[in-house]
């Protein structure tokens, strides 16, 4: 699209503040369904980002997320999108505070700004149409509209929420009629053949002067606590002014609080092979079936399955008779779900915290004598860990045969030996261990050190440590 | 039951050779069904064994196995019978062969030897029961007769065989009219009407010398194979006599070969709470059920399941909606089945042969410099480790402050520091390591040193491992 491209006003804001419960186990609340890669090699944010290549300039993008997450966000983007553009909410409050927040810091810094909202962890397949539509919606939003994408239904869906399409504005463009909830079977099937009725994606496009208004004529509080801050937006000030606005507002989402209301919301209607990946369950939508229709990916043996979506991430899944089933496997903890019941995930999870079982809603950890690491994912030749090192903590001098890694400290500071050089590396700064340099993390300071560690070799074992010199005398001879 | 206790002839011979297949994942081809805590805090075998201390003298207790699982057996039977009363068959041919080995084996030792059959990884919960109905078996078998038992069904079972019984003996002992095959659902419940009809239990009594004649009448080359090595048996020539001849035999079931065709073959009616535990499904009738009729055993979440079996070892399950499935889950693998379908479990474990996972078919190993270790069992304050070291290989100096260790050797030779003593364990010797006190285990010999590990104690974490001298330079400060 060349549309966006040469539009220099237009901003893409990723929000990527998702809780991650309707993806566990793989999914944990550090962890959420943003940052896995469900299909193919790239997470859900990554596709995301590189899909925008041809919609936005690299320095109008924007990540909105919470600070439980902004480390993980800093790391995967590291390579396409600047630090600074990382905005981070204290704590997630739906869409509406997040759409406010981009939208005050963007016409800080340019009144005339467009605003391309759209979630970190959706899937769409039609990059063409994608652009496409987003250049109606740019001219929409141009005027001075609020402009959603509603997606052309293939299924009766009952998991999405509906847009009601009235009036042409023109080609794809239309006016919104009403916005409709998640509706029954009947309904869906209804929907389906009534052409007038699309899917909601949650993607939207408007100018970010044109949401101010709105939000001040709706969400007149809202407005008011942004408005307040307006001026520590973007400068050093900004982390406590948002603290002190989040510790007030309520959580809201933009749909009910400005898009339901607002008599200028338009709707472009699309076709860009969407999808929410909203549950276990769409992979069955987005992931190549086999003859039965079963979705399988890892290690697994299923006798007469059908309708299935089976995913492993390394253990063994075993099964007969399958039907209509979500089988999930993680290395603690294993889903087992019918595929019509996958929205009750959210359910089980919160079941899991009455039950005292909360250590399943965050990564596997494993204790060592120098502090603790969980592994976040592990693929064919890589594996990602968060390592945390105690205070003084020392890892031994050590060389790896068939692995080398790379360090991003998220959190604290660390000591590095590597080879003959020893320097210190700080919080968003990272470092590279070849294979065979012998190598030496070090926590020299006052607080725990975080680190992203990332692994990447033929082999991967905990056997190959070759280890010279450790303060907990783990040397290998 | 006085009748078994006071009659010195009656040798009591438990069949310890099942494969295990139908209880995969948690049992494993090195690791039985009889190994299992299935139900309660003892194994299958342990149960078995305690049930027969009011029959069968202790010296007269047998236990006959293969190869590959007698240093299981010897381990978990050391205080309940003689090492030398462990008979081991060079490879599993079915019952007959090892019917046939006890007979003349026990016919050898005393002419007038009576031998109550069973195996050993039944479940029985009615014991007086139990006892009474070998007493009226026994003064059958005395009279020359072949015994079996017949279990009264309490439902249309289409997983046992059935033995139809004919004319009454005496009280509840009945002639056999026929045995028939596991039945379809149809005539299950035409069989559970006519009272007739009972169970085969696969436990008998008979004179030793009264089988041999069956024998030589109906399987007459197994008659000749043992009658030709019968100086060699409970001699240091048997186990390779025993080679030779199994080397020979086919596999064939005491059923098909004598019981189905000899005339003297009386049958107990008998209710004692029997169950074989043939497969998962079976521990819905002897576990007790909540209320939705699920059997929930370890660490679970199950929301609205019903009728289902849930068995974990320690990771968690979590489910939505389960209707009369098996789920089991452990360290490495995790079968999903429906109840229905369970005796197609070991289908499935034939299917991992044929599609390369055998490794799911052992243990689960981990690898260490010195060698490797799988966990056989884990329970609260227990765990039981088979451990294998490279020759040469030598464990570190030492100790734990929350576990007493075991220490059994299976195969190889053990060098054992303990505390300030050192000394040599040999094959089926063992020693004990309590807590504090520091200990290495080495292997000087030229062959792997395979050992059983049973630690117990509040804590069994790889943490508690206080290390003062490492040839792996793995010494903690």
């Amino acid at each position: 699209m060349t549309a966006g491209r040469t539009n220099k006003n237009l901003h893409a804001v990723i929000m990527a503040g998702g809780k991650g419960t309707r993806f566990w186990p793989l999914s944990r609340e550090t962890f959420p369904k943003q940052f896995l890669k469900i299909i193919g090699e790239k997470t859900l944010l990554e596709s995301t980002i590189e899909r925008l290549h041809g919609v936005a300039q690299p320095e109008n993008m924007m990540i909105i997320t919470t600070s439980n997450q902004s480390e993980l966000v800093r790391w995967q983007t590291k390579e396409t999108i600047s630090p600074d553009c990382v905005i981070v909410e204290p704590e997630g409050r739906n869409t509406a505070p997040a759409i406010a927040l981009a939208a005050f810091r963007i016409r800080k810094e340019n009144k005339d700004a467009l605003m391309l909202v759209l979630p970190s962890d959706h899937h769409i397949t039609r990059l063409a149409a994608f652009e496409a539509a987003i250049s109606e919606a740019v001219a929409g939003a141009a005027a001075g509209n609020l402009v959603t994408f509603g997606i052309v239904p293939d299924r009766p869906e009952t998991g999405y929420g509906y847009i009601k399409s009235g009036k042409t504005v023109r080609k794809n463009l239309f006016r919104v009629e009403s916005f409709v909830e998640k509706p029954d079977a009947r309904h869906a099937r209804v929907f389906l053949k009534d052409k007038s009725y699309l899917w909601n994606s949650g993607i939207f496009v408007f100018k970010a002067q044109t949401m101010i208004n709105e939000l001040k004529k709706y969400m007149p509080d809202l407005y008011k606590a942004f408005s307040g801050i307006e001026k520590q937006l973007g400068t050093d000030q900004e982390s406590a002014a948002l603290k002190n606005v989040y510790s007030r507002i309520k959580a809201d989402s933009i749909d009910y609080g400005v898009l339901e209301k607002s008599k200028k919301v338009f709707v472009v209607r699309s076709d860009f092979g969407w999808s929410d990946v909203g549950s276990w369950s769409a992979l069955g939508e987005i992931v190549k079936k086999d003859q039965a229709g079963n979705v399988v990916l890892g290690n697994s043996v299923n006798m007469d399955a059908e309708g299935s979506i089976v995913f492993s991430s390394g253990r063994l899944i075993a099964s007969i008779g399958l039907r209509d089933m979500v089988v999930v496997d993680t290395s603690d903890a294993t889903l087992i779900c019918p595929r019509q019941r996958v929205q009750e995930v959210k359910n089980l999870v919160e079941k899991l915290k009455e039950t005292g079982k909360q250590e399943y809603l965050l990564p596997k950890t494993e204790e060592r004598p120098w502090g603790h690491f969980a592994v976040l994912e592990k693929g064919p030749g890589y594996q990602i860990k968060h390592i945390c090192l105690k205070p003084k903590a020392r890892l031994s001098l050590q060389m790896h045969n068939h692995r080398s890694e790379h360090w991003i400290v998220v959190s604290g500071i660390a000591k590095v030996q590597k080879g003959e050089e020893v320097f210190y590396i700080n919080k968003n700064e990272s470092t590279y261990i070849p294979t065979t340099v012998k190598h030496r993390l070090e926590n020299p300071g006052m607080i725990p050190l975080k680190i992203i560690e990332i692994q990447s070799g033929e082999h991967l074992g905990e056997d190959d440590i070759i280890r010279f010199d450790d303060i907990y005398g783990r040397t290998k001879q």
